[in-house]
């Protein structure tokens, strides 16, 4: 085990129930010893499901089953194992899920295609499915619905921390509880980061819109990180709504009654997604990065993201040298719209760049001493028109290579 | 300075002289103290030119100067300097360039439009041009058509050995030397490569077929390495032609005594391209990937190039970790066409992959004992075409961090 991440948050929010949603963590004993490593949760009669996944070729059979089963909407449970994530498993791997997914149906009287599933570990090696269903059994009578704790500490990997973050927001003036927890520290890159993760609410929602409203949520949190640029093939997120919550009813997205939970459940995904970036593996800092003047959102993420994920970049941070010209060159090789001569760069809030050179009389001293600190703040405006985008990454220490050159997930 | 790479050729290898060719090095003692940082280069009257360079955004003032003056496809110097980029430094960057080529171009008898400009080092700071001009002189007075050597260690940044590469080809049986020498270590991947390269013969070819042929070739070499995926500001591939050899009239780059030619100077490129690798910054392994059964060879290349660019491939490289899954992720992502059912991975040569799952009793043993080596190979089939591309590229160690997160290069 790695030590905990200096950019952890001080401790595990209380996350109170949400009425319809009982967990639970067990052992399997497989490829790690003496710590829980499986999570099982159960969802209530009616749960509609919303989900969004890895765009990656070589996407795990986990995926693949949870793709097919979100069409439906519905969901009656979720089995999630850590320490390997059957990927490029074959058949075996895809009867593996089905095996799952029966067997925790089985246990909660509802249809396998009711059971979502996700894996996470080490890639290619077949999933110990049996010791997995004999664990379910006694996992399904320990559930409670104060587990919270303990379901975010049994998905973990290389996780430092267990991450999690609760929201209380209102539909039509009634309060709705959101909850959320989530596991990644490396391969972790748009679309998705190479995490997974789980919220959950009462609030009573059309699969449709729970999707619109999932979706634009992981748009602006997991899908504008990034560690190291290293996509996997089983990024997952999956909302679940367990309509015990008595608001009146909601048609659309668009309902204005949404208004305060889209709010809410946009800050909590952010919440979980930046403290992934809190755990990126060797993270010694937290980087912000708002790029404007692009010609297009989807341009400033692009430029905000080849920033972040530049090696060069992500040392010089690491070495809390201010060396904006690495930040120069990653702008311009994002084949994105910017303009040279129009560039500002400011870091920490101070301007460095002006018409295409340096500021005169540029003092980098209030930049080192912001350097020095842990969360850095970069500003960019690339000068070609008025969109703007924020990408969240952390910088590239010899903890990674450490973490990396030596453990197989 | 840091240590030689242990992937350097055992030593320089000897130049013979090209005819129209002179070269002399010199010390501006600005950002390097007692070493050579200024390469002078003179080229006989009648020398045709061509070029290729970054496709950044925010290229340098010497890039911009070079890609005026290729279009007249005549030259008759080359000045290049180490430790200061010129990059990013606005109206005086351009004024300094302009400055530089005049000087050069009163030395030896020409117009400042046949002189051609090369800057690599740290960004943003001012060029220290007068010290350049004063330091050309003497240099003129040093030109020999044996200085190589010292041409191309001045040139030199991070470097950790200088490379040079040298070829004989015959047009229409007349004997042709290309001779040629590079620099770069870091900020490596297309296009270009971070990196400086200057190829001479004395080959008599029209600039538009000189071109022709260099594109192709650098799309074979410089385009297909990767050290970090950072492009720079800088990149500048130029090739000269004297024009001294006494062959027959070639018209066009298809002419069939151009066959000899152009295989010589591809060959002569990818040694360059493939010594860049071999300094990679803190690389210990060179790793080539030949990636087929793609559906173009772009796509080839994509892929080829995701897997090298990948901090996870990369680290469970330097750990001699034979991790296939992080090259199966690093396909799943790539964003081209690839079928994990049919994808195939061999390390070493030896199959790891089949029909989506591992290679039925897999041994991993001889597959360790090829990641032991200093060099390392990758074959890949995605299973959707009969496209192909060969990529190389290097570990990525803590020598990486050391050298990036230290030097403002």
């Amino acid at each position: 085990m790695h030590a905990r991440s200096p950019l952890a948050p001080e401790r595990f929010p209380d996350l109170p129930e949400v009425p319809g949603v009982r967990l639970a963590a067990g052992r399997t004993e497989t490829r790690y010893k003496g710590r829980e490593d499986l999570m099982l949760a159960e969802l209530a009669p009616g749960t509609t499901a919303a989900g969004v996944f890895t765009k990656s070729k070589t996407a795990s059979p986990p995926v693949e089953w949870c793709r097919k089963q979100i069409k439906r909407g519905k969901a009656r449970a979720v089995v999630v194992n850590a320490g390997n994530a059957n990927t490029f498993t074959g058949r075996d791997g895809r009867n593996a899920v089905a095996a799952e997914a029966a067997a925790a149906a089985k246990l909660v009287g509802a249809s396998a295609n009711d059971v979502f599933i996700a894996s996470t570990g080490v890639i290619g090696v077949k999933l110990p499915v049996q010791k997995l269903i004999e664990t379910l059994p006694g996992m399904h009578r320990a559930l409670s619905p104060a587990s919270w704790t303990q379901a975010a500490h049994a998905i973990m990997t290389t996780d430092t921390f267990p991450k999690g973050a609760t929201q209380r927001a209102t539909i039509g003036g009634v309060p709705v509880t959101i909850n959320g927890f989530c596991k990644g520290s490396g391969m972790i890159a748009p679309d998705m980061a190479t995490m997974l993760c789980f919220v959950f609410t009462d609030a009573k929602l059309p699969a449709p819109v729970l999707q619109k409203l999932l979706a634009a949520s992981a748009d602006g949190s997991f899908n504008a990180i990034t560690v190291d640029g290293d996509t996997s093939t089983s990024d997952t997120v999956l909302l679940f709504a367990t309509g015990q919550a008595k608001h009146r009813k909601i048609a659309g997205a668009g309902d204005p009654a949404l208004k305060d939970f889209r709010a809410k459940l946009d800050a909590l995904m952010l919440d979980l997604a930046l403290q992934v970036v809190r755990d990126g593996e060797g993270a010694q800092k937290l980087v912000t990065i708002n790029v404007g003047g692009a010609v297009s959102a989807k341009a400033a993420r692009r430029i905000g993201l080849t920033i972040g994920n530049s090696p060069l970049v992500k040392t010089a941070i690491a070495a809390a040298d201010a060396n904006w010209g690495r930040i120069v060159a990653a702008i311009g090789r994002a084949g994105e719209k910017a303009d040279r001569d129009k560039l500002i760069i400011k870091i920490g809030g101070v301007p460095i760049t002006h018409k295409g050179e340096i500021v005169p009389g540029y003092d980098e001293a209030p930049v080192a001493k912001h350097m020095q600190g842990r969360e850095i703040r970069i500003d960019i405006d690339v000068g070609v028109g008025r969109a703007k985008a924020t990408v969240w990454t952390c910088d590239l220490t010899h903890g990674y290579i450490d973490i990396n050159g030596s453990y197989r997930s």
